[in-house]
């Protein structure tokens, strides 16, 4: 088979391959496949396309929970730190929200989005890659009642604080994080009073790029372990 | 009292405050003061320094548990995002470590990383600046003998996963995470036989930056919840 003009010239020019080096090859739906770079065609001079013959391939299902993202898109390349480590920890569907206090308003899938989601899932070789959506008002998605946690900000003392029991974490689909300077008042109050559970890290601020894997760590921390390792 | 020259021209030329606006001053050492900007000297032009009143202050003791955070450091500003989010997560300590893959290794506390913490200080409002110590061979921070976690790699398939059960996760000091490869065989060797838990977190290879967020996130989680907020 044959790579694409970009990949091929990251495989021949960026690094140097040769042929009869190996490279895995992901489909960002599940299938890692390892492959052999093919010597060019007799005659060639210069080439720009690399072909490769598949060795063998493996198919990973989706990993467990399947999990929803819902951020509030912050300012620029912050937004890209968040995609990549939403790519990372294994987010199925990643979704822009626009909140009140949102810096970002997108009003749709930005240009580099995918291809940074791309890059991501090739650095840390998840096989599955995220669905990024379009971007949604807060009220339209929490409309959608699917169980979650929310990053509550410290300071917001009217939140009650509910432990996250492990029954509960269990059935957690989505998590929610706000814009820097957090959720608005009725915001957190529409969040409760949709059964979606508060969660503070620590006792300051966290920036939204911090929030995201520091929230979904804690969800992690929640789940009961699972009984062997998954491959 | 007056503020440094650099927080006068931020507090001035960027934030142009006014006289009689107020500010939050940090020591970094638990104390969050409330001030307000005083008018400039009669005759004073141009006014370089600001002179401010303090309305009352508060101290605030540091978060619990009292964490540190002993990581190898990543390329250039990918260090900076590390020691943004440490500031953010309440870490006391925040100690660079070289290890075999490694792909940083400063030979001391390079000049920028006092400035980006104190920059994430005012930015969280985390009354509590971490202390960032000389980077350290990996092997003698291990000799410390000072009980933790470490982020271990989905790939590592020789590592024991033993669950972090709730005792456990009370008794850690030390957070763990290695450079972007992971951990060497014999560091992890190392790591288990010092008894420190190994704790993955997803199936996909974490970026250091997001690993640090989200092993805080998972001990958080595995700790059980305060009795009532702190504030």
């Amino acid at each position: 088979m044959a790579l694409s003009a970009g990949e091929s010239q990251h495989a021949l020019r960026v690094l140097r391959m040769q042929p009869g080096d190996e490279l895995l090859l992901l489909n960002g739906r599940g299938v890692v496949a390892r492959a052999k770079l093919l010597p060019p065609e007799p005659g060639v001079r210069r080439v720009h396309q690399a072909m490769c013959q598949i060795l063998d391939m493996q198919l990973y299902q989706q990993s467990e929970p399947t999990l929803e993202l819902c951020v509030a898109p912050p300012r620029g390349k912050a937004f890209d730190l968040v995609l990549k480590a939403a790519t990372e920890l294994g987010y199925a569907v990643i979704q822009p929200i626009l909140c009140r206090y949102g810096v970002a308003r997108p009003d749709g899938i930005a240009d580099g989005w995918q291809e940074t989601l791309i890059a991501a899932l090739k650095q840390s070789c998840n096989p599955w890659l995220p669905e990024v959506r379009s971007p949604r008002e807060f009220s339209a998605v929490l409309a959608d009642g699917v169980p979650g946690v929310f990053g509550a900000s410290p300071a917001a003392e009217a939140t009650p604080h509910q432990p996250l029991s492990v029954e509960t974490a269990r059935r957690v689909q989505r998590l929610w994080v706000g814009p820097e300077g957090g959720f608005a008042d009725d915001e957190e109050k529409a969040l409760l009073a949709a059964g979606v559970i508060p969660v503070t890290i620590g006792t300051a601020t966290l920036r939204v790029e911090t929030a995201v894997p520091a929230l979904t760590g804690f969800l992690f921390g929640r789940l009961p372990e699972p009984d062997g390792r998954s491959s």
